[in-house]
């Protein structure tokens, strides 16, 4: 089994990130620290609608707002 | 195209949590917040060897930790 097949990859996977505050539009969001294929923490959301996935940035205090309003809303 | 395919269940995923704290073994974290299909955020963290996706309980303090740590670490 590869690393791939395990959903690991082997090189970072965002080039850019998306800059526009799309919080309303994200059905699943993947964090994926740093690690020694990656030295950047990665943030890829996949859009409701399209199913389009988008990398964001960590550091975007409104993305930061959408980690944590998803965390808070559990239940 | 499925929602499926596009990586959108229809159910809820998770049926228990983990409890111990393993977060040193995560190598990503799926959030997934409340939708019309399942009333719960969902939060899957997939282990770095093994690849296996386990669930995570996102009101346990030590997973609101690891989605901290891991916001925070990067750069």
């Amino acid at each position: 089994m590869s690393l791939r097949s395990l959903g690991m990859e082997m090189h970072c996977r965002c080039i850019q990130t998306e800059s526009k505050p799309i919080g309303r539009h994200i059905g699943k969001v993947e964090l994926i620290p740093a690690n020694s294929h990656c030295e950047e923490t990665e943030i890829i959301a996949t859009l409701k609608k399209t199913g389009q996935e988008v990398c964001l940035d960590p550091e975007a205090p409104w993305v930061k707002k959408v980690i944590k309003a998803i965390m808070n809303k559990s239940r």
